[in-house]
């Protein structure tokens, strides 16, 4: 029974959490993973700067961080030509998620996602007791038409996409995303996230409109800067949307080291083409093991690729828990038809080669 | 004009932030302070030990951190001797009680906290949409009896207490905290805020009641434990209601080395306890500081002095601006009685010492 003095949203919510970690499943089976390709961690690390920076700054930690993360939001505004005003920082990109809801979302308040996309963003919109609408999928892309259709039929407050996509690794052309600004309802909000914006191709790319209020979107240091151990990420937007996140936010939120983290990273762009180069290579090698073993892979513009198994979700599931079980950490889509696929990270050389040993004796076991 | 999107309690706040970093004043005013003693942080730094944590392990950075803190939950339990289902771990106190309203506070719900205690805290709440009722300080602490009765009268859903007190230095005996728990309405948590725990005398010690469901007390690793910048706190309490934190928190808000940051620091209880004995020591020369130079200390058990400076807020605000003019970082309660205290850090010799010189020219300037 539920603590009577709870709220009625909270007493509504389930116990369940967003994501097991591979640390979790490592305890409740009692063995380690020896490779880690679950969670799209980009497994080379950050630039050495950035380590010789928190090697630098560590002695500092007895201070408060910077709750306005002025250094950090210079550099970013540096990096995009914009003023600091456009942008804020957060405990990751799923906490900015959370703020953003939170600051649409009342009670009953319709909310348009893709039927399999990120599962934290609808923990946040049912936190706050919003109704989410979910669209499928098209050809393993978000179905833009039907999102801004449903979004236009059930008004919604805000509308999700990720571009490129998890957990397919798909893309969508910039233009097509900025023609959906025209086509939204007054009340809505385009929330576009990026989590995997620096992997993709330049035809993926959205501009940034600054003046604009209808759209706001969301990158991260976990993926291609390689400190997803920091939980930073940003939004960039109008002006005015972003000031409203000062009215709700954790001001002391993000930590000192993560801060230094991120400034040091983004310093370094050089070290990110050649993890982005790096990352397509390995991209190359999966989609020629998936071959290799009768699998098809989807292209992707990310640093993990959806391998499609060729039948339903029972079967991509066995196939799971044979890599599971061949101590190859994978996550995969539950949701038709994406469920098909097993989602597998860019991982070091001696990963992917695990991958490519044990992936021929899980499906021999299984036909 | 507010964004028409937004939710109404979002139209309603106020665009202030519950502090101003030093960092930002010193953007303002365009110098450097030379004594950082308004933050209430730890000048000593952290244990050796959590530096070299922090160095050993910061090649795991690309990781995302481990949601469930299990490492750092273990050495909490192991330390407290309670299971590691009774604590939950937050991007600081901060975080904790913004989850907290959040489970307990819907719209209209009334809380009950002291004039002049923690801001964060009524941020949060109002940020909910809450009542605030805010009763007066007695003698320089929390008036047990009035927060007991407004709650009884308000049917409050939270009564806020912070032992020892923030602002004010002061201490409240464990038994007189635990007295109030049979006098809470049915409705009522009381939320025990123990930031300055780690400094307080026994007598302050309030027990461990696993099972209560009437109470949930804070601690940090951002005062005593010397890192601040690892955004980094816990909660104990009954197993169901630290569970009900899982339903909205922001499952990856704690960084991978936040975390390594906190168990080096709660291994090393030498450290700590060193710590502990300086930042006595501290005390007693800011009493002295105050003595001599005609006002008078607040007795703290905490790494702070009021400094109560015997005429009105105005006047203490005068000597605030004066410290602040000569570059030393300090801050003030504003809400009378309290605002008659400067509040000043237990810091560095050298920092102390420019206490001491800057102090009598601020004075003999006012007088």
């Amino acid at each position: 029974m539920s603590d009577h003095r709870l709220t009625k949203i909270v007493k509504s919510l389930p116990a369940s959490i967003p994501f097991v970690a591979p640390e979790e499943h490592e305890r409740i089976v009692g063995k380690k993973f020896s490779a880690r390709l679950g969670a799209n961690e980009n497994c080379y690390g950050p630039s050495p700067k950035v380590l010789e920076a928190i090697k630098n700054l560590s002695v500092d930690i007895w201070k408060y961080p910077d709750p306005t993360a002025h250094d950090l939001k210079k550099v970013l505004a540096n990096f995009y030509n914009i003023p600091d005003n456009n942008i804020v920082i957060g405990e990751g990109i799923d906490a900015l998620l959370g703020y953003l809801v939170r600051l649409f979302v009342q009670v009953g308040d319709n909310v348009v996602t893709s039927n399999g996309s990120y599962p934290t963003f609808n923990y946040h919109v049912e936190g706050f007791g919003g109704q989410l609408f979910k669209c499928d999928y098209l050809d393993d892309k978000e179905d833009l038409q039907s999102l801004i259709d449903t979004a236009a039929k059930t008004n919604a407050k805000l509308v999700y996409i990720s571009n490129p996509n998890n957990p397919m690794g798909t893309w969508t052309r910039g233009e097509q995303i900025v023609s959906l600004l025209d086509k939204l309802p007054n009340d809505s909000l385009l929330v576009l996230d990026e989590a995997y914006a620096e992997f993709a191709p330049d035809e993926a790319k959205v501009p940034i409109f600054l003046d604009d209020p209808r759209m706001i979107r969301f990158r991260t240091f976990s993926k291609a800067y390689g400190v997803a151990g920091a939980r930073i990420g940003y939004g960039i937007g109008n002006e005015e949307l972003i000031a409203e996140f000062d009215k709700i936010r954790n001001h002391f939120g993000n930590s000192l080291l993560s801060q230094v983290a991120a400034i040091a990273a983004i310093k370094d762009q050089r070290y990110l083409s050649e993890i982005v180069k790096k990352i397509s290579f390995g991209r190359e090698e999966i989609y020629q093991i998936a071959q290799s073993n009768g699998l098809s892979a989807i292209p992707s513009a990310t640093n993990f690729v959806a391998i499609d198994c060729g039948k339903d979700g029972k079967f991509a599931n066995q196939i799971m828990s044979g890599l599971l079980e061949a101590k190859l950490f994978v996550r995969k889509p539950v949701v038709a038809p994406l469920d098909r696929t097993i989602r597998v990270t860019v991982g070091r050389d001696e990963e992917i080669d695990l991958l490519k040993n044990v992936l021929p004796n899980v499906l021999k076991a299984l036909r």
